[in-house]
């Protein structure tokens, strides 16, 4: 088959129907490619319209007034997030603290619900927090973290993960899908396996939310957390979310009593006496500029549905695939995602010796933003709402262009760089 | 001695030196009297331009990359809090979290470093999420929590916190400024009765930082945290400082191991080796909006100078009591803060039988907002920076006003209000 073309890119262009997302993003440089929306979310128009009716009208003019709408904000815009992208009923989703704080919440939860267990279980290539926050709290509760290896490219084996479970294990934390390599796990199977060990999971959502479905009702899942600044659009550093099945709230006791998990907040009584439901596993005072460019991101993708996003993800990292493999592996290029579609979730990362060195001139001399991810991935993370397939061929092109030209080899590589 | 007039609360405004402050605040209703600037402070219009430029020019254009300056803030910002009111040298400050989470954290580490004791120690009035956060603590390692009588006006008699210490107690935990009574207890001289004892000291400054000087090297304090949303202007949930003094920070560990504690963060290493300094005490991605407007809201302090502020401030307060006790008196109302301004931080509280009902119509008819606290209390914490003399005094006059009228029998005080 023919390499894709401009052209071919252009058509379907064409043809997608969430072409006209697009124009309701903040885009000052259309020539940008940026393919970063899986590390950080660019902003809509409509999310700073909000951010400055949040500032100027709730927040100087309403003042503390403005806390009897505000203080709704955590469990509705959870609610949001469930509906749009979860697939999780009301009172069971909270926006509240960062992804590594209600990491640390639910997975000291889980050891609580499983007190006869001591045993936490993650994959050797999870994201760093993760494996760290684990590490953490097995070293405080007297417990062990049981790393599963997994293929850095192609991600678990789920018969891998049945081998590692026993009686020992009161949890599994898994990546719905995966940091670097974007592979994508199943969700219903996964968590059918992890109870028939007689263990809680608890996902991290953190790449797949508003990027892939995700039916955390439907496949039973216990517990979840995820972020807000990625596919969600929520802005740098944007509050996490949580989620605890509703039969799980009664019993379940997070470790860190703040007053805004309190039943009856401004009464302030003598004694911790949680919420009944889903808001005891709120801690402390709200972030309500971020809460409200969250609300808009979840707006968004329920407005845009989350299937046709995936239809669109699919198709745009396919397209990269492809180019990839035409364009790139002659350049030393290796493809270090998952070939198969229905087992990558919506980012590509490609291999190369000098993948730090690409990713800088990308950046400085290309105009094409991905990121790095030591040693030797470059991830590309394009937006079904905010890319065009053209766009893609163009970061491809381009790189192909520097590579041949050299220009790799004439960026400063030495400052630490985020990207 | 006469009740001052309305003319002599504008001779004071007359030779005010920090009178032009008020101009850099968002005002838009002038005639609106904010004495809750202890709860939520109004936004600067350097603020409200800083925010424009994080959200349109940072994260709209700069995108991902905006992340090599953000990354700093963290850490610089907590060293701006540290200069302009906290008596901290660099390196001691960061912003993180909420206050309740850096609660737990700082008591957490407390509990370490103190491993042969077993016993926490708060006020029994003390802020409700700092004794639920040591309740759920205590509850998690086996520890117990003891509480000190405070006079729920005076606050903590210095004699009967020495009387509560044993070798058993790990860390005392203390608001300076009381967020009721607005009681300011010694630093100095109450830092070295928990020395003494061989415990740790935990501060709150959450009604302190930004209000009263505050220093914490000098005193020799061990830990402390901070919200930074009252008189720091941070906006609504802005994250929360703490502080940890230099000697303790290599020892010193907390328990939720997050990425951004993690030393050369975007390694990703294997196993968590936490930065050796103060960097350890963050754990996930900092909320960037908010911290520009922590930001500013220190840089309007550090100009107008922590002792300025507090000059003003205490004659802001000791007006409101001269005037509470002149009129508001003969109405039913108490002192319910110590009348000695040295005392005494930066807000005042009122006692009356319908406090809710008072507050309710202060807000509602006579465009004046303090806020309640449970059960009797009505709080005005007037902000030097903000507010004018004459706000006082037409608050209280407004006051006077409509208890005259009765219109506080006349307001809903059925719905759950959060101020």
């Amino acid at each position: 088959m023919a390499t894709p073309t401009r052209a071919d890119a252009a058509a379907l262009d064409d043809r997608d129907p969430l072409a006209p997302f697009r124009d309701r993003f903040v885009i000052p440089d259309a020539d940008l490619v940026y393919l970063d929306g899986n590390s950080l979310g660019r902003p809509s128009h409509a999310a700073l319209t909000r951010l400055d009716e949040v500032v100027r009208r709730d927040w100087a003019e309403g003042l503390v007034r403005s806390w009897e709408r505000w203080i709704e904000w955590p469990l509705a815009i959870g609610d949001r997030i469930g509906a749009a992208a979860l697939g999780a009923a009301p009172g069971q989703v909270v926006v509240s603290d960062s992804t590594s704080v209600n990491l640390y919440k639910l997975a000291s939860t889980a050891l609580d619900l499983r007190g006869d267990r001591d045993v936490l279980v993650c994959l050797d290539d999870e994201f760093p927090t993760d494996r760290y926050v684990l590490e953490g709290l097995a070293a405080a509760r007297r417990a062990e973290v049981r790393t599963v290896p997994a293929d850095p490219v192609d991600g678990l084996d789920p018969s891998r993960l049945s081998e590692s479970l026993d009686d020992r294990v009161a949890v599994v934390l898994l990546s719905l899908v995966s940091y670097r390599s974007g592979a994508y796990l199943d969700l219903a199977a996964v968590t059918e396996a992890v109870h028939a060990a007689g263990a809680l999971v608890l996902w991290d959502l953190s790449h797949a939310v508003g990027s892939v479905p995700v039916e955390l009702d439907a496949a039973g899942v216990d517990l979840a957390v995820g972020c807000t600044y990625k596919h969600l659009n929520g802005g740098p550093g944007s509050p996490a979310f949580l989620y605890v099945r509703r039969d799980l709230q009664e019993t379940a006791s997070q470790p860190i009593w703040g007053w805004w998990g309190q039943r009856d907040l401004f009464a302030m009584g003598p004694a911790y006496d949680p919420e009944p439901g889903i808001a005891r596993f709120l801690v402390g005072t709200a972030p309500v500029p971020s809460l409200a460019l969250v609300d808009e991101g979840v707006r968004l993708v329920a407005e845009a549905g989350i299937d046709a996003i995936r239809a669109k993800s699919r198709a745009l990292t396919a397209l990269l695939v492809e180019l990839a493999e035409a364009r790139l592996a002659p350049l030393g290029f290796e493809l270090a995602s998952p070939r198969d579609p229905d087992r990558r979730g919506g980012h590509v990362s490609l291999r190369h010796d000098e993948a730090w060195a690409v990713c800088r001139a990308l950046v400085e001399r290309a105009g094409v933003v991905p990121d790095f991810r030591s040693p030797d991935r470059i991830r590309f993370g394009p937006s079904a709402l905010g890319n065009r397939y053209v766009e893609v061929w163009d970061a491809v092109d381009r790189l192909v262009g520097l590579m041949e030209r050299g220009e790799h080899r004439e960026v400063d590589t030495g400052a630490r760089k985020v990207t």
